[in-house]
């Protein structure tokens, strides 16, 4: 089978089921349920107002500590989550409740958006074409909103931030003139974006498959056809509970997102909901498409019969009229006549015209 | 295939998916993502009030700020949208929002509407039957609502309103007494109006496609039909979100929306409406005739395994028999008889005629 | 095909779509869109209090002016639409917006109520058994209830109301003491009811389809099957709309239905909602049948492969043993024993009842 | 076809369709439009209080007038409704709206409650399994609630009200101490648990179908298939408007229900979406059956096109070449060689092998 | 048919129904209705502070009674429902209402959540695999929630609970420090845990069946995929309700619920959701399994065809061929030409050519 999702069974298991690794532990406790457990925890942080920012790669969690409340916007961005010590510490420093702690490390969770009043945290699926290899990587990133600082939890090193780090360092656009709200919005776009990308490779994947089966209907496409499904189950699975969670930041309710942003915030839903329409679009035509197809193979079907029907019909019959003759009775007049070849050629010609006419008029050939 | 949108392959890509085109751009950014690169852009301009009326066709940004607040009704129309820089200015001139103006330029906007407090922003998707080819030509076309006026987007020159600029021109009905909010009513209810165009076009193919496949199903309809539900598809991704936006107009809860605008308005809806519920029934009707079509090929293979298999248990026995008294053997007492030769035909014609019976009981023929 | 609505094809598309007819006009111009273009506009009035009852069959717009406010309760009925200046005069005699007006004439509304402060309007659509051909007429049929008067609408003459006519002429029950809310209460319980005679009917030839089915399944069947299927697609269209307009009605909130009339109208709410189930479980029945029509087709298939199969390979081989012996090698020492052809008999006998015994235990016949 | 619920074609035409009957009668006007117009109208009293029961069981309307207000409870229970007059005296003896009585002869209602202020009015379907044949009987029940008495109409006699009326006569549980509203709570729970009993029914027939199709799929499992679907249908009409009525009693707004039957109204709800839940379920467990039907037809097909694929290519070319040796040319070196015969049957064998060799390959046996 | 529930069909039945068991018995009556009627009733009780607990295996309810307002935490567990009288007394010391109890014998509730007042009453279904067998146990337990103690009925030993006890005894994590309410929490934790190993158990099925169907459909694998969909329709039927009822602790409306345990319901709550995503998700993926299997068993159906088709068409012809020079006709001249056996052959082997082009361009092969 075509694997679009580039990922063994056994991780397809994992990204649709969670729940079960944390089993036998006390809820609250911390421990990565994901794949990547040999990635190292890299912290890097950049910390901007609207003319300075510095940046910091292998920062560590003291220093980290510092940026709160110190006036300009920080990011912080932590890459490998099989280190829970280190993220309990960040977790104490900003305060953060161990339920969330666990459901950052616990990889398979639900899209979903919660208000803890210091703090907002947000938990979306990060889903981008791997430059490698076209393959689709899938992993969950978690988002931590303070006053003037987001953290971002991500499963491993590479993600779809390049150009909003680079607006940054830049200064291009409004990015560094707003707050810690504003690159929220900016990163959860980058990530609603990409979903785009994906649909966008969905889509020509499903155009070629329709051009293959106009042309000719095999049962490779019908394997292409089940994986393009499976991979919308997937998305749709991701963006479904993203649009919800994506409408509590856009009401806006919490004192976290300011006015200013909310405009922005209108824009990502809608993009999400576009999401979610050309996803159900595309359920829509793959399901067009395997009716086509089950249709021409039903009408190839009927095909291959209806010649089989008359070659058979009409050969068949003229067989037995030859076994006739081939007969060694000692008493068949007609073997003795002398037209009898003749006569025997002309009936058969008979039969065979007066069928094909039978057949024609039934519109079968 | 039929390709009923008029459209290649890759446009019809766009159409579905959008987003793509501006990624790593900061959000605001003005990029025009349409297809029309080519199109100049042109301002042409409609001041009037219930006595008097001026008509400009080449107009320019600083004479359009003019008729801002000048007491007269003004309709600004801007065809071609790749000139960034004309519309950026048009969007300081009237305090357009960034957001709403990179909207504009991105042409594959779900359709909604925004009440941005001074000005109402309209995106619909705007379709009609291009009168040169018959096809179906697809736009997104964008509207201002301030108090006194009302600035239209398209991506390229022709348009669906003819009609309403006749009656602005000779005064006919209501229209040069009412304000700005009753042209976009106008220019909204001719864009409705031509979806019930295509529907009607639509709705002939739909019946022409029922007719022939009473007649004769091949695989040409199957195609045919795909294509038609591809089309209500796209239709229908258009049309539900309008239902929303025109909603939002129809509640009239902006005060640029007036009392009396207000029962057209509801017109308005209720024919989204009617849009809505012909799609859908189009749909379920489509599904209908896709049950009928793969049900009467069913038939047909049935029809034609009954010939098959009526010829093949009839003949095959017979020749059998004729098999064996053509065998050689020296001792088949049979061969020497008198009336073998009657006797064999005898039994052949009541075996015939047993199972001739035997397939009319079971309704075969 | 069976036509069960009794119109032609492209009735039909006028009837699933409206709009087009009276494109290029301004909202609120009067333009029929009907088909009863020929029928002459007629007025007849019904002015009724507790004892007494006068009927005017030609009336005039004039003397129709003369029963408003006259104390006595109005039935002002106007069949025929295509004369506007009339129907424009009874407008402006009754104070009838002009959007309301062109929704009357408009004959292909979707069935909405609207209350206009003055009087109530409501669309619905009117379908009845033709007592002379058995088909199924539908049209738009239009209430304006005021005070103390209701003006209905009709395209042509002839509807479902002569029961009522009769009540009221013969003053039976309580008609002719209530108001014109009640008189509207009694013509929509007419319609009303008038669906289920037509769904009574569709009952009945879903139930011969069925048992027709059960005999012998064929391809009128499917024919039949599928008008069925549209038909009640048409009701369904018709009668949903009409749910939520009666819907509004029971609710009451006009002061010009009275609270005695209230309990008459849940009870009409009630019946609309029967006919909703009933077609929604009609619909559910239809695709039952079909699914059962589609197994027994496949039924049949296999049948007719599996007598096919079983005779052909039990008779194939034993052509081809035959064929052997009918070769003419000189050297086949078979073709001289004394015994072959018994053997050669018993062989084929053994062979024959092998197969059988294999078909028996595949359980093929 | 299996009729499971025990009713002509005609009568189920009546259970799904209503309102015809009453066609061209004033509203309000009571005719009894069921199918038991021979039963005899009987009324059966039931006059109770916590340590007294009396109980008539061939009462006038006028003692049941003495009940009226008498301190304790009574149930007033009717069977056979055609005798109009009785009925409309007793209406006018409580004080029925005659819309209610119209309601309460007109015996498809749709399951309803009705807070008519100093009563309610409660119609729902009793569907029971008929002692005597295993049949489903189904008939409408109406109920009209006072402060102190409950009168219960049913079409015939023969109910599931025997336990109640049991527990009734011997005091048992709390119900003699309990007022008319947990006599209605009773009766009602009599009828929801008869709905277990038959649902019960339905899955024992599912799974005995189920089974049977493990075995052998065959046509008569397609009818009883059918059959059960249908019969779910009707059950699922009765109980979805049944909720609806059940969950108005369960929200106690009318004063006629007391605090302390809460409980059991509440636990009287969660019944009623217990039965809808299981008949969803057996929906789609019967629809999960039809597509396993389906799926061994399939494979059946195949496999027996499978088998005549295998024998007729395996054969049909032996025979050709035996029918070559069979030709009569006096020129054919091959037929005078002395190991022809011997090679033939070499090259029949290795022809075969390697036909065998390529479909096991197949994996066709 | 693999039975995945482990459970025999009147089980299932049982199951899946409920409500008959107790007919013609009072409502409030406690009758046992489930399976494990041999199971002896045993009461295990834990009492627990911060840094106390005390463990009884065998307890009695008069000692149960004394844990009532002790200031500690009590968890008073009771395996085993058939002694009704013992479970009386139960109810009586913690004053449960007779309803209450009934549903707690009642053992096919759906689940669902009672706030008492006092006490809150929780029904869950409880679905594990069974360690000894690989089945799944399914039963229903309920909880009575009460300031300070949580009893919880079981219908027989063993359940998912063992984690917890050790927490508990151990006094690992928060457990020991919070109250009832988060024991509450701790116990559904465990058993919506469980939900999601089952899931995992069965999506590792699926994906089982997917990669056996890639390399050969037959029918074993239908049956397999038709356990599965009946296996989700079981956990669905337990999971949505359950959602309702998690629902109702999480919006915690009760005052017996503490703020502290809000955080961890909510988490509760997710993992429901989650649940039900992953269940409608498996759902999907095994509708698209059964598309693909029909599609694959079609194009198998169509492979076959082809091969039978190019056999018969190419042989029959030439076996026809054959048979009329293997009659005995005296007046044939070719029989007796010199080169009519290689001529023959070459006009044979010229129709096979043709032939085989022909199907080549068909793409039969």
């Amino acid at each position: 089978m075509h694997n679009p999702l580039n990922i063994s069974n056994g991780r397809l298991k994992r990204l649709f089921i969670s729940g079960s690794a944390k089993k036998d532990v006390p809820p609250g406790t911390m421990v990565y349920t994901g794949e990547q457990t040999a990635e190292p925890l890299r912290i890097t942080s950049l910390d901007y107002a609207a003319d300075t920012i510095a940046e910091e790669n292998d920062d560590s969690v003291e220093s980290c500590a510092l940026l709160k409340g110190s006036g300009s916007v920080s990011w912080i961005n932590i890459t490998g989550l099989n280190d829970t010590a280190v993220i309990g510490k960040i977790g104490s420093v900003f305060g953060i409740h161990p339920l969330v702690l666990e459901d950052i490390l616990h990889t398979a969770q639900r899209p979903k958006l919660e208000d803890m009043g210091d703090y907002l945290f947000l938990v979306v699926r990060m889903l981008f074409v791997e430059p490698e290899n076209g393959g689709i990587h899938s992993e969950q990133i978690s988002f931590i909103l303070t006053e003037d600082c987001l953290i971002s939890f991500q499963e491993r090193a590479g993600d779809v931030f390049d150009a909003v780090r680079d607006r940054l360092r830049k200064g291009h656009g409004r990015i560094r003139k707003m707050g810690a709200d504003y690159l929220l919005y900016a990163l959860m776009d980058a990530i609603v974006d990409n979903y785009f990308m994906i649909l966008e490779k969905t889509g020509e994947q499903i155009e070629d498959i329709e051009e293959a089966l106009m042309e000719n209907p095999n049962s490779l496409l019908l394997n292409e056809l089940y994986a393009q499904k499976r991979e919308l189950l997937y998305i749709r699975k991701a963006i479904w509970p993203l649009r919800e969670a994506v409408s509590g930041l856009e009401r806006g309710e919490s004192g976290l997102l300011s006015a200013k942003v909310g405009a922005y915030l209108r824009d990502l839903y809608d993009h999400t909901i576009q999401v979610i329409d050309t996803v159900e679009t595309f359920r829509d035509m793959l399901s067009g498409v395997q009716d086509l197809y089950l249709s021409s193979m039903g009408q190839k079907t009927n095909q291959v019969m209806q010649v089989l029907t008359i070659i058979a019909t009409i050969f068949i019959p003229l067989t037995f009229v030859a076994g006739i003759y081939g007969m060694n009775f000692e008493h068949m007049p007609e073997l003795g006549w002398k037209y009898s070849y003749p006569v025997f050629w002309i009936v058969m010609v008979l039969i065979t015209t007066a069928m094909l006419f039978y057949f024609r008029r039934k519109k079968w050939f």
